[in-house]
């Protein structure tokens, strides 16, 4: 009554239109085959962190705009994020991103929970940008962190999380890279140089930017910011670790972290690790340490997700800085990954079998064949359209349900019904112990 | 040294105060205790209600405000719901409940998916309004649908499946109880007493507010509505499911649904159903079967969650009105009732053992003892902190961890470890094999 009045209302007031179907510009609906494919994204995610160790956490995507506004001047916080005001005037966001969130969780922590902390979350997370290929308004990240402990130690384990997750979806150690870098070196590069200080920023972002632009532009780029005198050798430079090596000396800080990582990695059995001296990664809280995994697929070889250490983030909240590393890896680009890799979990369904009922009045006689057989621990489907049997087998092998099971009257006297593997047509009539015997051995 | 650099900026600006730790106002932080809480609460969720074929799906929290707004008039879509503009002037909203998702998205599916459409989903939602108890602005709800099939069976099924994850957490049958009712029978009465039409919707809100004032003060408001020559009969008649039968006769559609209701649930086992003819729950779009679970704690007698038909919500997208039941059941409320009732799940934690470095120049060694005894299947945590080992036992014990296996340079060499029982004390000295099975034996 009340929701046709609605209606009515509706369409009176639309010209009789009717509201889309679509969901808002740039996000997604998921259905329940796409559904069940990233429940099971989240699970290798899940499982292969916690062999860690790590705990799972939380928190609300609406958080106070200060703490991404901290991060002054930066595109990711003033353009690209939903701001809004909420009713009594706080400035409020929707989390472009998690690291902020963790670091205010821990500086808030009780203090009773002690370092090294290993953390994990896979958030939603919001960047207000023109939807395109890989690159939507809102997509799921796994986040992973450590806060505390030797920070030798946690970068290198941070690689081998990475390491876990990447080959428990199944992807070869061929299939991917892992670019590292440590922002030290490009600092005491800058000041070999003498960059001036106040174009360091924009060199850095100009670094970031490398892979994504021509060589030419890249050093039309460079020497319009520092000048030809120092922009030709610095691309030179840039341009090979050892260059790099050969001009800062194998004792400089940043490069004993770097190869102290890949021979760390090295002796955990890891090999694809890649010195890249002009890796930034955009965030501005990392410090030191930062990696990016790539596709290493020549038609799409592009950056999947990456990370670092940034270890002052939590004195934004309190007194105490915290070192930390982590990463977030973003599910859209991993699902376009596994899809060119042919690694994508296929859709399961929940259901081990679904209840055709033969005639319509014995709908109450199959509910209670069904809680028998879910006691058995089996998942079951009851088809209450009372359509024929041929459409409820139809609709039973659309959802990829394995087996199908006929009740009606005669069937409920007898104790014995008819089982139907909808995969290869075998039929066959059975009690109820060797249906659930028949259907739990074929899983 | 950019983050100090920003850090510096923060200081300056806010007079060198720190960000706040807190969340937003009414909305939660989930530190690993509360997560692992809440997630073996959406386990029991998910466990029960695939047992019955209910196939998982989501949805972005913005959705356009027209879906909500749709049902103008409504204090819901108006006052507290969380509606912004997006810089291209589009009306977007933080669902305030999932049902009209749900609506658009069975509206706009594939048509492949044939009825009956059984889905689930546990989103988080958001509510404008001010944070008490069982109340806040952001909480998760699981939420159950069918669309199609025999609407009394459904509606049926939809009460099995409220019983099988109420006894899921562990609730019995006394704990809790289950009032329905069929909105059509309030239509049937208020046209015997001739309510007038255009007071329908406010003794409807009222009925539906009854238990949460006194007698007295809902007499007068009725009595203000419709005069007392309506009031007192029709408050007579509403006290009693008896006066109501004896009103409308046994062969009114609605009372025959709700008797239909309380038998299918009987034969199936279910007894702790109350027909409360004053039922109506909160939204516009029920239009006949609706309930509410309450808990019978006497000192805690308050609804818990609720449900209903709604059989032309997807019209507002579609030509296609597709009859569907179900419920919403948010996790603040059940979180109440489940400590209440001394039956909300313990926090537990991800790792089996914790990997206790008794010297620093192992921690290479360590990692691939770690990685050894992961492949076994087990989880395990490594406390890099290079702490006292009083200090590492102290953080593996406040993180709930089981093992403690103690690492130096002799024992990598022997290939024995010390692995001790966290919780017996009993500390016993042997190889991985031997650890892997300790530790599995005690799960």
């Amino acid at each position: 009554m009340t929701s046709k009045a609605i209606l009515g209302t509706i369409q009176r007031m639309d010209n009789n239109s009717k509201l889309s179907t679509q969901p808002y510009k740039g996000v997604r609906d998921f259905y329940p085959k796409d559904m069940s494919v990233l429940q099971q994204i989240f699970n290798v995610m899940r499982k292969s962190v916690e062999k860690f160790g790590y705990l799972e956490y939380n928190a609300s995507p609406i958080e106070p705009s200060s703490i991404y506004q901290a991060k002054s001047g930066d595109e990711i916080a003033n353009e690209q994020t939903y701001n809004f005001l909420d009713k009594a005037g706080r400035n409020i966001s929707l989390r472009p991103e998690m690291t902020p969130t963790i670091a205010r969780m821990i500086a808030g922590r009780d203090q009773k929970i002690s370092l090294p902390i290993r953390w994990y979350s896979i958030p939603n997370v919001f960047r207000y940008e023109n939807p395109q290929r890989g690159r939507l308004r809102e997509h799921y990240q796994l986040n992973v962190d450590i806060f505390g402990g030797e920070p030798e130690i946690a970068n290198a384990e941070i690689l081998m999380v990475v390491h876990e997750i990447m080959t428990g979806f199944g992807a070869s150690t061929t299939d991917f890279a892992i670019k590292i870098n440590d922002r030290t070196i490009l600092a005491d590069i800058y000041k070999k140089f003498e960059v001036p200080k106040e174009k360091i920023k924009d060199v850095s972002r100009l670094l970031d930017k490398k892979e994504k632009v021509s060589k030419t532009i890249f050093d039309e780029a460079l020497e319009s910011l520092v000048g030809s005198e120092i922009s030709k050798p610095l691309a030179e430079i840039l341009s090979s670790p050892e260059f790099i090596i050969e001009t800062l000396g194998i004792d400089n800080p940043g490069i004993k972290n770097v190869i102290g990582l890949i021979e760390k990695l090295e002796n955990y059995g890891v090999t694809n690790l890649i010195f890249e001296p002009t890796l930034v990664r955009g965030f501005d809280y990392y410090n030191s340490f930062v990696f990016e995994v790539f596709d290493t697929d020549s038609e799409n070889r592009r950056s999947l997700f990456g990370g670092g250490r940034y270890d002052s983030l939590t004195g934004l909240f309190s007194n105490e800085e915290i070192p930390a590393v982590g990463f977030g890896m973003g599910d859209v680009v991993l699902q376009d990954f596994l899809k060119t890799h042919n690694i994508l979990p296929e859709s399961l369904t929940p259901a081990d079998l679904s209840i055709i009922s033969v005639d319509q009045n014995s709908y109450d006689d199959v509910y209670l064949v069904a809680r028998k057989i879910r006691e058995f621990g089996l998942n079951v489907d009851i088809d209450i359209s009372n359509k024929k049997v041929g459409a409820q087998i139809k609709r039973s092998v659309s959802n990829s349900i394995p087996f199908a099971l006929f009740i009606g009257e005669e069937e409920i006297r007898n104790k014995k019904y008819n089982l139907k593997d909808l995969r290869t047509q075998e039929e066959k009539q059975l009690n109820l112990e060797e249906i659930v015997e028949v259907v739990k051995n074929s899983k």
